[in-house]
């Protein structure tokens, strides 16, 4: 049960966000760049990322909705989103992207850890100063969602096809269009 | 030396928002909502609990940055800032605030350390809803902020005076004003 009073209805992040959408509308454009927005990553490959680091911080309802999304963006391959979460060097992903999740997975624990080295390896693989930028925020960004999701024990459905559906949707949609339809039925009457 | 090119003159999360204007603008609105829009927690209290969770993740930029930020809001008193991150129990704050901070605490670690018990300890202290989901929200952003200032190795000034004369601006001033400044004169040119 969720610590403080969330509309039933809606799980995970969307509950909170309900709750005060005053602070859901920069997060959604936050991530709605960071994962939508022009990038020479394709938004699978940030999603990824997303997936990865919300797997790293066991945040149930996030690394499964992630995982749906990106799934849903390269082609229903769902066993590619799995072999990141487990090990993603043997990961069916490019070299760049590997390099990027090494990144990723330092910030998830402290972003102190990224050297210079690990820097220099994405740049091997062709990694920009942009992509690496994206990398750090997105991994630094679901440090934040996978909190505040896991900090007010928001509720997480079981059923895969829960998550299967809804990513199909959001890898259409997009964050800020999902949300908004939430956000304006819910906001001042359930807090 | 920061881990990509990042213009020297701005220090710390400056520097990473001067780089990348579009994400830099829902960052400082998150920021500017959370720690100083309309809440029964004064923007002290909020900058204290950014300024704990900052210096429990080690990240001396911010916690420098807002805890001269606290102790601007709260008439120059550095004493209770530096009691807060050393030991805030003992801090002149109110058992309210202490009871939250416990909270923050939890969340920088993991959300899912937070029990019905802490929630409940703030409620006897007489929060409400929307302070513990704030506080939630503030320990999981500054989680962000603070990977995303040491993730990329951004610059950090020695001089305790560079954060006084910056804490009193942004105090007075806010984070969306002062930020547009450099926002709107380094933009494109850097990338």
């Amino acid at each position: 049960m969720p610590h403080i009073s969330l509309p039933p209805d809606l799980p995970g992040i969307r509950g909170a966000m309900a709750f005060r959408p005053e602070t859901a509308r920069p997060l959604n454009t936050l991530v709605e760049i960071l994962l939508r927005g022009p990038s020479t990553l394709t938004p699978g490959e940030r999603e990824l990322i997303a997936t990865y680091v919300s797997s790293r911080n066991c945040t149930e309802y996030c690394h499964n909705i992630h995982g749906a999304i990106a799934a849903a963006h390269l082609g229903g391959n769902e066993a590619v989103v799995k072999q990141v979460k487990t090990d993603f060097m043997q990961a069916d992903i490019s070299p760049k992207l590997k390099a990027l999740l090494t990144i990723a997975g330092k910030v998830q624990q402290d972003g102190k850890l990224v050297t210079a080295a690990d820097v220099e390896a994405t740049r091997k693989e062709g990694a920009t100063d942009l992509e690496i930028h994206d990398t750090v925020l997105i991994a630094a960004a679901f440090c934040m969602y996978n909190r505040y999701v896991d900090g007010l024990a928001t509720a997480k459905p079981d059923d895969p096809a829960f998550y299967r559906e809804r990513g199909v949707r959001v890898a259409r949609d997009g964050y800020v269009s999902v949300s908004e339809e939430y956000l304006s039925a819910h906001a001042p009457a359930t807090r």
